[in-house]
């Protein structure tokens, strides 16, 4: 499945970019496919898998934050593989 | 951990009253706090149990479509218990 | 269309009851059905009262938070009214 | 603001690229910055052009599909431009 998700420290300031970055380093660090813009980082990976490292990341934000929000949008898709690249190339082909 | 998710099924068509009150049943049988209205269904536990019945939830729906979709938002806070209860009352002694 | 949203304040520390109350606050004083739990507000109409509505409900919280982060689902379908109270009959229906 | 939303077209099947394709067109036609994944469409601007843009790419996949679903995640903060590259500078600072 692909999952995109983000993390929101509460209690922390208005600038989060460095707690932030704990979660990332997590995701970075697990060996997934991943990808990270200026609102969600996207993983793609079986269940388990990606929700233990969605799970260690909001904890790395947990440890410096006293309060985390989380949002996450999943796209389950039985016998999808690669799906981070070839849903952007589906799409752009009807965009062309 | 209180969690609000929601569950689409694609490719069953557009009513999807019935692929979804699968996901229900397996949250209302699960024993943890639970609320569903219109858009999300509610829980409250620590974030394994919770996330246990999330899974278990998706995969109910993805016996009966072919693909699911996942959207959920997660409010993190330790040491709070009976927060959905206790954030609407909170809420509601604001606006009172 | 039914829109559950939820805004999150940044940099006010990590209760927030406050400043979300100012947005239910608007959105009651709005006219539209609408319902409050833990996670998210919910609101049913069509997509410029609703979008006024939420707009609004974001200005009363930025007026307090430096700065604010909005969540939404929406579900968009045509000829559909009282979509509320309707959704929830129809799943309550499967699951009897 | 930025904002990131992805629509979810109901009752087409489970291959969704064409309608979605709709939708980024819209964007892409709009001239604001934009960015899209396989998950989420990221663009941004003041509130009302934003949402004028969202509002016509709900349009152009509701004419090809019964019923529609959108999720939206924003962030709000006041002063700041060009925030869809600066925040991922930010975050990469932190994680060199």
């Amino acid at each position: 499945m692909i999952v995109a998700f983000s993390i929101t420290p509460l209690g922390v300031g208005e600038g989060v970019a460095e707690p932030v970055a704990r979660a990332v380093k997590v995701v970075r660090d697990s060996g997934l496919p991943n990808q990270t813009d200026a609102m969600f980082t996207t993983i793609e990976g079986e269940w388990d898998e990606v929700m233990d490292v969605i799970k260690r990341a909001v904890e790395a934000v947990a440890e410096v934050a006293p309060r985390v929000g989380l949002v996450l949008k999943a796209d389950l898709r039985e016998g999808v593989t690669d799906g981070m690249t070839s849903k952007v190339e589906s799409l752009e082909h009807h965009l062309s």
